[in-house]
């Protein structure tokens, strides 16, 4: 299975993609689309949409799974996040690849084992789950890789019970696949 | 001049067309782009983005002009409408269109010469500078409108105190465009 996860943000979006065969997970690809720092708002979501949209179809990933935020510092960051969010999102639906959202604390949950752990902690665990020399750089990717290995995470468990008995998981676990989009 | 408004939703995303010669406006085309009710939200925003890149082909504007959003009710909401409007620029900059903003004060300030006008006030106005038999329908399209003619009201403005004269103009006026892509 591979997992192809999305940390986005105008400025930097982060992308990870992860192979597993349920026990080992390898790092397939990882970094972050930086558009040129000058360039206007909507040139930049034309980059982030259009590099996404190659990096989908170069991984091809069975699953894209994506950072979800409900909370943002005030109304101006948020709008700003949701446009670049929209745009990945739409790489993603385009690609024809199903979509899953999860939240920051759940990451944290299913990666350190903590829904408050410090940034550090996690891409420590990212490089410890995908036996890599250094922590993955920039940390944009390491979030992204840390949102795809939650996934690798959360279907393991739902495997393990026996899906698709959602009712027996954990209240968390359900919360996750907020936007199943699967068909 | 052609002139395409957006006024970006999730939920319906208003577009209207006026084509001007600087005095006389006339309507191109307008409408709104309501994705299934119960599509999931990565499917509307695919819907949102392809039937805008229809529209921007078949209707060809010289510009696109959208709404500007500062405020929301909630950064939830706030997050929501940043990926509608998010794919909605994403189209405009795929078509090669030059994308300007403006606020919603500013909008209203420019069709009913009043900022803080009401929407019957607005759809009123836009009925009578396009010369329609009924106001545009539904209301999301004549926002859509409203912002068109918005732009055609400062771009006669522009020209009236002579391009590019920005140090000339009132500052509300040159707040206005926010992000111009033009080259």
């Amino acid at each position: 299975m591979r997992v192809f996860g999305i940390d986005p943000g105008s400025e930097r979006t982060g992308y990870g993609c992860v192979e597993t065969d349920g026990r080992r997970h390898v790092l397939v690809i990882c970094g972050a689309i930086a558009p040129p720092a000058r360039a206007p708002f909507p040139e930049r979501l034309r980059v982030i949409h259009a590099e996404l949209g190659r990096l989908l179809l170069e991984s091809r990933p069975d699953t894209v799974a994506i950072e979800n935020l409900f909370h943002a510092v005030n109304v101006r960051s948020a709008l700003k996040l949701g446009h670049a969010r929209g745009v990945a999102m739409l790489a993603a639906v385009e690609a024809g690849v199903p979509l899953v959202e999860y939240t920051p604390a759940e990451i944290k949950r299913a990666v350190v084992g903590y829904g408050r752990a410090e940034k550090r902690q996690v891409q420590h665990m990212i490089q410890l789950l995908l036996g890599l020399a250094e922590p993955p750089e920039p940390h944009d990717a390491a979030d992204a890789l840390a949102v795809a290995i939650c996934h690798v995470h959360c279907e393991a468990h739902l495997r393990a019970v026996g899906a698709p008995a959602k009712q027996r998981l954990p209240r968390s676990w359900r919360q996750v696949r907020v936007e199943d989009l699967r068909r």
